[in-house]
C-alpha cells in the first residue's frame, strides 16, 4: 500500500507538473493564489493524453526499481509532451541535461515558462526530451521503433504507449505484427500499451468504441496476450495496474526463455483528461475529446475558468508533493529508479552513448578489376552483396538490413551466405534462409523496414535498407521526421551521434522492364534535398567500384541520411579501385579516357550522373570521338550530388573555381542526369555555368518498354545526346547535320527492332567503349 | 454439376490465355507442337498470384448472373496482370474497347504478344486495362480504393481480392477498418478476398503463417465474418467456393437489410503457382515463391522446359476451351454475364461514363465585402466551410469530404450544420455530429483518406481532401500512383473523364504555433510538380475571396489533381469577389493599390505566392512606401503556381510576353514564397528576369515559436524583405543605409518583444495597410 501512495503521488506530481506547463507563467507552486497575470497569454498544449501517459510512467517506475529492469520507453501520444517533460523532471533527467531548469520552485517556473513558448519545447516529445526517442509529430511509427529498439538489446524492454488515434493509421496497424520478427533471448522486448481513452482531436477513436470481444480478438489475432486495465477511479486503477504489470512481466519472462509464444500486452482504458475538469462552462469535458487541448480555454479572461484552474491543481495537492523548496518529495520519488535505470537517462535513449563503430571489411577487397574502362560489365549490387555478407558477419549484433521483400531481387543475395532473413513465424520445409537468427528483415511494408531501422538507430545500432527507388516515396513522411530528427539533435550537445540512416535504392526508374509506368519515379532525390545540408547526402555511384567505395563511407558516417541510387542490371566498369576512390572523394571528376579536350578547354562537356546516364553518356561520347574526331569534348561523372551546390549552401560542394574548372564557364554543358532534371537545375542556378546548362533526365515518360527505348522516350539515349551537342556547339548544326539525321535515323532503327523483337539491338546491349 | 464445370473451364481458359501472355508469341491455341520461336525472347510476367484471381472471377460470375448482381472487382495482387487481361477478352470487352485484339486465334496471338512486350501492356493491372480502377503497382491500397468505391453505391458489391504481400502493408491493414465508416442501404457492400498464397517475391507471408486461430480471430477483430475456402484440388474447391459464395451472399442481404452488424469475407488458401509446373530443375515450383515470376525460365533454349510449358498449357485442355477459330466455347461462356453486368464492362469501372456535375452554390454568394484592400480580414477556411456545406446539401450522394480528423481544426466545420461524420460503430451521449448518415470521413488516417477518395472519384463521384499541409507527405507515393493514372488514363479513348482529386492544405507551415519543427513542410509542392503538367495544378489563394473562386474551379475540373494551400487563421481580405475572380482567371497579376510603379516601370518587383508570404510582402511595399517614395515598387502576387512555368511546359503558363510585362527582364524581383525557395527557382529558370530573381521561402529553419518569429526565422518578414530591396536596388544601400538599420533594429525588438511576452508585438499582429 505505501508502494501504491507513492505510485500516486508521483503520478499527481505529474499532473501537476503537466498542467503547470500548460498554463502558467508564474507561481508554479501555488503559493499565491492564481491571478490572471500568472496565466501564459497563449494557451497551447494538450491535456487530453497526458494523465494516462504519466500512469503509465509511474507504474513502470515501479516495475523497473522492482526487478532492476532494463527499460526505456516510446510514447506515441503525438501531444504528449508535458508528461514526458514532467517526468523526466521528476526524475531529475532534465536538470541533468538542462542545468538551468533546476528541480525547485525556480526550475519550476522556468521549466512551465518554456513548454510552448517562443523559443522554447514543443508540445510533443522532441530530441529535446531526455529519455526520448521518438518525435512526437506526425503520428503511426511508435510501435515500429519500439521493436526497432529492442532487435539485439537482449534484456532491454521498451514499454511502448500508443495512442488510440495513431493506432487508426496504416503503419502503426502493420506494427502489430512485427512480433514475428523478434527472437526471444538474442531481442528485447516490446511492451505494447494501447492507451484508449476514446478520441482523437475531434472524433472517437475506432478501437475505443468497437465492442470489446471484438477488440480482445483483434489483439490476440495479432499474436498478443491481452490485459485490460479499465476504469476512472485511481483507488481501483492503480492496484490493478500494479497487479496487471506483474502478470505481464511474468509472461515476458515466460517469452524470453522460449516458454510462451506471444508477447503480453496491455489495453489502458481511462478516460481523456483523466483528473481534470469534469465539466466546463456546461459542457462535459473530462472523459470527451473537449480535453484534447486546453480544457479551460478563457482563464486569463474567465474568473470561473481562473477559479476553476486553480481548484484543479489544487486537487493534486501540491502540498504533499513539492517541499518548501518545491523539490519533489519523497513520497513522490519513492517508486522513481535511479541512475541509467530511469527511462528519462537510459543510455539506449541517447543511442550514440552506446554506439559502437562497425568492423568493416576492406571493401578494396570486393573490386572488380578493370583494365580498361568501359569493356567488362558487373553487376554492383551483387557485388555489393559479397561485401554486405562480410560487413554482417563481422557485426553479428549491431548491423541489420531491412528490405520490403527486396534482397535477392536486387541482387544483395550474397547476405544470404553469412544469415538468414528474421522469421518467428511457421517454416516450411521448402523455405530457404528463413530462420530466427536472421540478420535480414523483410517485410512488405516500406514503412516498417524504415521504423524499425530508425527504432534501430537511434538506440546506437547500423543498418542499410534497400529498396526499390519508387516505393522509397512511401517512406517520405517518414524520411522527412527523422531528417528533422537529426537536424535538431546536432544542436543539441547532449545528444550523441548516431549511425547514419543508409537508404540503398535500386530496381530504379530507367530500368522497370516490365513494371512500367507506375514504377518509374525517381523523385525521392527531390524530397531529399528539401532538408538540411548538413544531414542528407546523396550518392550515384556509375559502377561497381565506386558503388563499394561509397557504400563503405555511408556505413562510417553519422548523423546523416545517405541515400545511394544504383542500378542491380549489369553495367560497364568504369574504374580501378584506386580511381574509384579518388574520383568518389572529390565527388565528381572528369573520365579522361573518355574525353578528346586533352586537358585544354573542350568545346562541350557532357556531364552525367547515375549508371544508365553514364552508360549513355559514354556512348554518345564515343560516337562523337568517331563521327566528329576534331570536336573536344570533356566527359564529367558526378557521384555525390551535393558536390553541385555551392559551398555555402552545402559542405560538400565544389568551390566555384572547381565547378567552372570541370565544367567551364561558357561552354555548352549538356548534363544527362538520372533524376527530373530540374533538380540539376535547382542545385547549380548559382553557377557561373549555369545558363550554358541543358538538363536530359526523367520526364515522366514510360510504359512497358526496354530499357534503351525507355532512354529514347525520355531523350536521354546516346544518340539524342549527340544531337544535343550539334544543337548546342556554335556551327555544329551547320556542319554535321549529317550526323544529326544520321542519329534521328538510328532511333528510329532502334525502335523499330524493339517493337519487332521485344528486346533492344544486341549493338545496344552490348555495347562497349569505343564505337568503331 | 454442369454449373460447376463451365466454371472450372472458364477457370481453365482464364489460366491457358495467363501463360499464353506470359509466355508466346505465336502458336497461341498450340494448333503445332511448340517450338522455341513460338516464345518471347525475354520472359517477363508473373504467373503465383493468377490462378487464384481466375478462381476468384470464374465464380464471381456465377453470383452476378444468378443474382444479377452489379459487381465491380479490385485486384489487389500487383502482379495480376495476366488474369484481369485474361477475364476481360473472355468476357468479350477487351475486343470491345481494343477491335484489334479480336475474340479469335488472330486476336489471341496479338493479346499474347503484347503483354509485357515494349509498347504493349504491363505485367500488371492498369488503366488500359478494362474493368480496374485499381493500379497494380505499389501495393497497399486495394480495400481502401473497394470502400471508396461502395460509398453512394447502394446494390453494388465491390469484391477485393487482397494479396497476402500487400496485406503486409501499413494501409492495408488499417483498411480493414473502413468497415465502421460504410453504411448498409446508403452504400454498397465490399466483399474482401483475402487470398493467401503464401508467399510474396521471395518470402512467406505472415498472414499464411501464423495459426489459422490467429488469422481468424484478427479478421474476426477487424469486424468481418470469415470463411475459409482451402485446398488445391479444384474438384474439392469449386464446390466449397460456390457453395461459400452463396453463404456469403446471403449474410449480405442480411447487412444490407440491417439484420446484421458485420460483412462477411473469404479466406482463400490456394497454392501459389497453383496448376503450374509442380517441380522444375529438380526444386518444388508450385506452392512456392518460386512460382512468383516465370515457373520455367529457359523455355527458348531448354527443350525440356519447352515440353514443360507445352505439357503445362495443353493440361487445360485448350481444345475444350476454344472453337476452330479461337473463340471461347460456350461451355466456357456458361457462367459469363452480359453487357454491363460483366464485371469488365461495368460503368463503376469507368467511373467517367457515370459522372454527374456538381451543382455548385454561385461561389460569389460567400464572399466577403472588401471596401478597401488589406484593412480587414476574414478566415478563409472558415468561409469555405460554409460554402462547402451548401456543396453538401446540394450534392447529397456523390460528393464527400475527408479528413483525417481534422475537418473541425482547418475550420471547415460549418459543413456540419448540413452534414454528420460518417460513423458506424458505437455513439455514445456526449458525441456530436456523428452518425451513419454523415458525409465527412474523418479517421486518423491519410492513407484511408485518400484511398477513399481515389477509389471514390474513379467511380465517378467528387470529394475535396483536407489535411494538415506536412502530413500530406504520408500519401506522396499514392499521390503519385494517382497522377500517374491520371496521366495513362487521358491517353485512352475509353476512359471517360472524372472529377479531380482536390487537396486543401492547410495548417501549414506558417502557423504551427505550437507544434513546431516537426510539423514544418511544404514539399508536397516539390512532389506535386514533378508530375506531368496536363495533371497538375497548385494554388495559393492570397485571401477569402480568391479560395472561394479557386475552390470552385477546382471542384468543376476533370482529371487533375488540384492542390491548394491556404492557412485556417485569419488573413487580410485583398479583393473584392470580382477582383478575385479577375486574378485567379490570370493566375497572377499585379496589386495596383499596393505597388508605387503607376503602370511605369518599377525600379523593383515584389512578387508573392502563398497568404502569410503575401501579408508579409504587402507589409514591406508599405514601408516601402512610407519610407522610400520615390522609389517604384511593384507588388505581383502569383495565386496560380504553374503560370510561372513556361507555355510549353504548362498550359497554364503565362507567356513570355505577359511574364515580362509582370516581372520585367531586368529589375530585382523579390519573390517571397510559401515552400522551398528552390520551387520558384525551378519553374521560372527558362524565363527572362531569372538572373534577378531573389527567392525568401521555407528554408527549413523552425521550432516551437510565434508566427512572425517563423517569418524572421526564414527571412521572409517584413524587415527582411525591405533589407532585401535596399540590397538589390542600386544605389540604395548607400542612400537607404539608415533605414536598413532600422529594419534590423526592428527585427531584434520583435524577437525581444515575443521572447518576453510569448506572442508578437500587437504592431505585427494587427497590421492592416498602409504603415502609417
Amino acid at each position: 500500500m505505501e508502494e501504491i501512495a507513492s505510485i500516486d503521488a508521483y503520478w499527481r506530481a505529474a499532473n501537476y507538473l503537466s498542467v503547470g506547463q500548460i498554463y502558467l507563467l508564474d507561481n508554479p507552486l501555488l503559493r499565491e493564489p492564481l491571478r490572471p497575470e500568472h496565466i501564459k497569454p497563449r494557451l497551447l498544449g494538450h491535456w487530453g493524453t497526458v494523465p494516462g501517459i504519466n500512469f503509465c510512467f509511474a507504474h513502470l517506475n515501479r516495475i523497473i526499481r522492482r526487478r532492476d529492469q532494463d527499460m526505456i520507453y516510446i510514447c506515441g501520444p503525438g501531444h504528449g509532451g508535458p508528461a514526458v517533460v514532467a517526468h523526466s523532471w521528476l526524475e531529475g533527467t532534465y536538470t541533468e541535461r538542462y542545468p538551468h531548469i533546476t528541480q525547485d520552485a525556480k526550475g519550476m517556473r522556468l521549466l512551465f515558462r518554456q513548454f510552448s513558448f517562443p523559443g522554447g519545447v514543443p508540445s510533443h516529445a522532441a530530441p529535446e526530451t531526455p529519455g526520448s526517442i521518438h518525435e512526437g509529430g506526425e503520428l503511426g511509427y511508435s510501435l515500429a521503433h519500439a521493436y526497432g529498439a529492442a532487435f539485439d538489446n537482449p534484456g532491454l524492454v521498451v514499454a511502448c504507449i500508443i495512442g488510440d488515434g495513431e493506432a487508426e493509421t496504416g503503419p502503426l496497424a502493420a506494427s502489430w505484427h512485427s512480433n514475428k520478427f523478434l527472437t526471444p533471448g538474442r531481442d528485447g522486448v516490446v511492451l505494447p500499451i494501447l492507451h484508449l481513452n476514446g478520441y482523437k482531436i475531434a472524433n472517437p477513436t475506432v478501437l475505443a468504441r468497437i465492442p470489446e470481444p471484438e477488440l480482445v480478438k483483434l489483439l490476440e489475432g495479432y499474436g498478443y496476450r491481452v490485459h485490460i486495465v479499465a476504469g476512472d477511479d485511481p483507488a481501483e486503477l492503480h492496484p490493478l495496474m500494479a497487479r496487471t504489470l506483474d502478470e505481464v512481466f511474468a509472461e515476458i519472462d515466460e517469452y524470453t526463455a522460449g516458454r510462451e509464444r506471444r508477447l503480453p500486452m496491455i489495453v489502458l482504458r481511462t478516460p481523456k483528461g483523466w483528473t481534470g475538469p469534469r465539466e466546463v462552462d456546461g459542457v462535459p469535458v473530462e472523459g470527451t475529446w473537449r480535453s484534447h487541448q486546453v480544457p479551460l480555454a478563457q482563464v486569463r479572461t474567465s474568473p470561473e475558468h481562473l477559479r476553476m484552474l486553480e481548484e484543479w491543481m489544487r486537487s493534486y495537492r501540491p502540498e504533499e508533493l513539492f517541499d518548501a523548496e518545491g523539490r519533489p518529495t519523497p513520497l513522490v520519488l519513492g517508486e522513481v529508479p535511479e541512475g541509467e535505470r530511469r527511462m528519462s537517462a537510459n543510455p539506449h535513449a541517447n543511442g550514440g552513448e552506446l554506439l559502437v563503430p562497425l568492423v568493416l571489411p576492406d571493401f578494396r577487397d570486393y573490386a572488380v578489376p578493370v583494365k580498361e574502362p568501359a569493356v567488362t560489365c558487373s553487376e554492383p549490387t551483387r557485388v555489393l552483396g559479397s561485401y554486405l555478407r562480410d560487413v554482417i558477419a563481422a557485426n553479428p549484433r549491431n548491423f541489420r538490413l531491412m528490405g520490403p521483400d527486396e534482397t535477392a531481387s536486387n541482387r544483395l543475395s550474397a547476405v544470404f551466405e553469412a544469415t538468414d532473413k528474421a522469421w518467428d513465424a511457421a517454416v516450411l520445409g521448402t523455405d530457404e534462409h528463413l530462420s530466427r537468427e536472421g540478420r535480414v528483415m523483410e517485410v512488405l511494408s516500406e514503412h516498417l523496414c524504415q521504423g524499425w531501422l530508425e527504432g534501430y538507430l537511434l538506440t546506437g545500432r547500423h543498418g542499410l535498407f534497400n529498396c526499390y527507388e519508387a516505393f522509397i516515396h512511401i517512406v517520405d513522411a517518414m524520411f522527412n521526421q527523422h531528417a528533422k530528427w537529426l537536424e535538431s539533435a546536432k544542436k543539441i550537445p547532449w545528444r550523441r551521434p548516431v549511425a547514419s540512416l543508409n537508404y540503398l535504392l535500386t530496381s530504379h526508374v530507367w530500368r522497370q522492364d516490365h513494371n512500367g509506368f507506375s514504377h518509374q519515379d525517381p523523385g525521392f532525390l527531390d524530397v531529399v534535398v528539401n532538408k538540411k545540408a548538413d544531414v542528407v547526402r546523396v550518392y550515384l555511384p556509375p559502377d561497381t567500384n565506386t558503388l563499394l567505395s561509397v557504400a563503405d563511407h555511408c556505413l562510417r558516417s553519422r548523423d546523416y541520411v545517405n541515400v545511394i541510387v544504383v542500378g542491380k542490371q549489369p553495367v560497364l566498369d568504369l574504374m580501378s579501385m584506386d580511381e574509384a576512390i579518388a574520383h568518389c572523394t572529390r565527388g565528381a571528376g572528369i573520365l579522361r579516357w573518355a574525353s578528346t579536350d586533352e586537358g585544354a578547354e573542350p568545346d562541350v562537356v557532357l556531364a552525367c550522373a547515375g549508371d544508365v546516364p553514364t552508360m549513355e553518356t559514354l556512348a554518345a561520347a564515343a560516337l562523337l570521338r568517331a563521327h566528329l574526331p576534331e570536336l573536344r569534348v570533356r566527359v564529367v561523372n558526378v557521384v555525390d550530388l551535393m558536390c553541385l551546390q555551392p559551398p555555402s549552401e552545402h559542405p560538400h560542394g565544389l568551390s566555384d573555381h572547381e565547378f567552372d574548372a570541370l565544367f567551364t564557364t561558357d561552354k555548352p554543358i549538356i548534363f544527362n542526369f538520372h533524376g527530373y532534371p530540374w533538380l540539376i537545375h535547382r542545385l547549380t542556378y548559382r553557377r557561373n555555368g549555369h545558363d550554358n546548362l541543358h538538363v536530359r533526365g526523367y520526364k515522366e515518360e514510360g510504359t512497358t518498354t526496354t530499357p534503351f527505348d525507355m532512354a529514347m522516350m525520355n531523350d536521354i539515349d546516346r544518340f539524342h545526346l549527340v544531337m544535343d551537342v550539334i544543337d548546342r556547339v556554335p556551327g555544329l548544326r551547320t556542319t554535321a547535320s549529317h550526323l544529326r539525321q544520321a542519329m534521328v535515323d538510328a532511333r528510329l532503327r532502334a525502335r523499330a527492332y524493339t517493337r519487332d523483337h521485344g528486346e533492344d539491338p544486341p549493338e545496344i546491349r552490348d555495347w562497349t567503349w569505343p564505337y568503331d
